[in-house]
């Protein structure tokens, strides 16, 4: 698919390892309504400063994007290492430099490597074209293993309107109002506080509800630009159903490109859902659904296939939010394990343990306290889990 | 070492598996004061909740303890089955069953052997002797790989008063109050308000300053019985001065299992500390601390034996504590890695990889910003922990 006036290039920059794709752009030629959700750890990257300032006037043109060095903790240096590269760029597309949005991934505490940037600038611009768009999906993976896109087509306001999404994520996953890396490209035509709502909910119910880790990165930002070359009916304010339908679609991508860095976890064998219903609240829920899903022991034992519904009870219990354990059932997938807060028995086990075979695990915990249910996707904590992290800078 | 008026004993009941040992006896044959703290999971074990209605009076002469089986989310008939094993034990010893406090280690979800416990108790009681201090310690192991006493002799009061402290722990290790479970005998002479300020005092300084994998169990008890046969001087409101003194003993015995329970964290190959000073509060130190301490992503750059800071630094952002990142120090050892904010350079990071091949590493993380300090202690994630924890029920 292409999207009319946006082109994308990616170049093997040499950044950290040779022959290896690690330098994108997105490139709209007019100037398109843009918003952006970033990182909440307080240690932020150089590039998640410049783009949060920049992305005040709410239009951009180009997201620059690397591998191979996060910029982050990297101080005065690393904000005038960042800024010379959107300059470079922005010489070389003929725009206003603060046009240009930043956005890098790789190891922290290291500079950038400022010679790479300068030499692939040239090849990075003249290399601009419609087909580009899954090669800067493949320059910003790290240890993902495969690149993550997601398209969609919607009419809204009588016009066709596209929809193009990227991320990059399999490691130092819990996002705070944030993922790793998402860029979203559309022909929409919206006002920037519609654009910007939408973002915020869509981003809350899909990549904050992803966890791998429990690690919330340094550098995580979801980018959307829509250029609104599909000339629909302005989505704003006095059009709630035509931002509706947007805002859906958005959604619709965005949870697409999260259940794929959850699926592509590192090390991961097994995708897994923690629904939580029946709670007094969804704050209680997600809660106790997000301390179930980072819980190493509960991890362990996916991977294990046990169906060790004990530590899932454990972890629920100090979550921090009351419930009553005598009213607990747990069940994986239809099968119930666990009635009132006690064992179903051994069929019941065995059936569920069976069911842990499979690559796709929803664990239903309903609470019986109330009418509130939220879900947090996972994934199991292999032994390659570790391997990839205790080599990773090696 | 012996106690005065402490008897103990162990046996191999075949709770779980055949000929280990895992049902242990601790008995005063007098009344002890008896302090306990529990843990904070919401998901209590039976032992957890009928041990804490019977430290209401402050007096125990028995704790009856076994490995095999947690006795966790088994409703009334956990209950039931938990004070028929109280009973078996106070009809032999022929003390009120009031007197004997419970404890239980193991899989959760499942129900006692009680078969087992009736077959082993005279047997038990029988074997009460003055030199099984070691054998109940083993007894109560279960993914531990070495039974845990520690032993002190102080002067208090003009008496000599001597402390045994035995504690099992290895993986779900968080503990929130208490630790996995852990007995200290003393022949001090104490008032029960004394013993249990100071018990409170030494579990929050020690055992709740450990964490395997975040994880808090369902069964946590610290309990300390003192017979008052040293007959020093009676420790009361009275007597603060020989108050401090026990209570630092106290707590170096607990300092010392809890820090053999981290040495013996499920697949650890280091130990790791890590200290942040500079804070405006010793909570928010903790909570930093806490977080480092936790990070998947820090333990197994530790497992790699790979300087990787910027995993610390992003852990630390992400703990909810307000700090400047551009004044933080970071050292391995006396190795200082990062000066405000940023890395210091390649000779550093070399001298600090070297320090990583040792086993004992301490992180000092300075945040400058006030003079509150706290520690935490850890481990590391190995290959070993995710093999152990996939395999535990099998």
């Amino acid at each position: 698919m292409e999207i009319k006036g946006f082109s994308t290039s990616a170049v093997a920059a040499g950044i950290r390892y040779k022959d290896r794709l690690d330098l994108g752009l997105i490139y709209s030629n007019v100037p398109a309504v843009t918003a952006g959700v970033f990182t909440t750890n307080q240690v932020k990257a150089a590039p998640v400063i410049i783009d949060q300032d920049r992305l005040r006037q709410g239009r951009a043109q180009a997201i620059l994007v690397n591998s191979g060095c996060a910029n982050a903790c990297t101080g005065v240096k690393g904000m005038e290492n960042a800024n010379i590269t959107s300059s470079l760029l922005a010489t070389r597309l003929k725009i206003d430099e603060k046009m240009v949005l930043l956005s890098s991934t790789g190891v922290i505490g290291e500079q950038l490597n400022i010679g790479a940037f300068r030499s692939a600038m040239g090849k990075l611009v003249e290399g601009l074209g419609e087909d580009n768009f899954d090669s800067v999906a493949r320059a910003i993976m790290t240890t993902d293993t495969f690149p993550k896109v997601v398209s969609r087509v919607v009419t809204i306001g009588g016009q066709e309107v596209k929809f193009m999404g990227m991320a990059k994520g399999a490691g130092m996953i819990m996002p705070n109002m944030a993922t790793m890396l998402s860029f979203v490209i559309t022909d929409a035509q919206i006002s920037f506080p519609e654009l910007h709502d939408s973002l915020k909910q869509a981003t809350d119910r899909t990549f904050n509800r992803i966890t791998v880790d429990g690690d919330t990165s340094t550098n995580d930002m979801v980018l959307v630009m829509a250029n609104g070359t599909a000339e629909n009916a302005w989505i704003d304010e006095d059009n709630p159903i035509d931002k509706q339908l947007f805002q859906d679609t958005l959604e619709g991508v965005l949870k697409e490109l999260a259940l794929q860095i959850v699926n592509d976890g590192e090390g991961a064998s097994k995708c897994i859902t923690i629904r939580v219903c029946g709670a007094r609240g969804e704050a209680e829920a997600e809660q106790i659904a997000r301390t179930v899903a980072n819980s190493p022991l509960v991890k362990t034992a996916f991977f294990g296939e046990d169906a060790n519904w004990g530590r899932i009870f454990a972890a629920m219990g100090r979550a921090g939010v009351r419930f009553d354990p005598s009213r607990v059932d747990i069940a994986f997938g239809d099968v119930v394990i666990v009635r009132d807060g006690l064992a179903v028995g051994p069929d019941a086990e065995k059936a569920a343990t069976k069911l842990l075979k499979e690559k796709n695990i929803t664990v239903c915990i309903d609470l019986k306290d109330g009418t509130d249910c939220e879900e947090i996707y996972t994934c199991d904590f292999s032994l390659d889990y570790v391997k990839i992290n205790a080599d990773y800078r090696s």
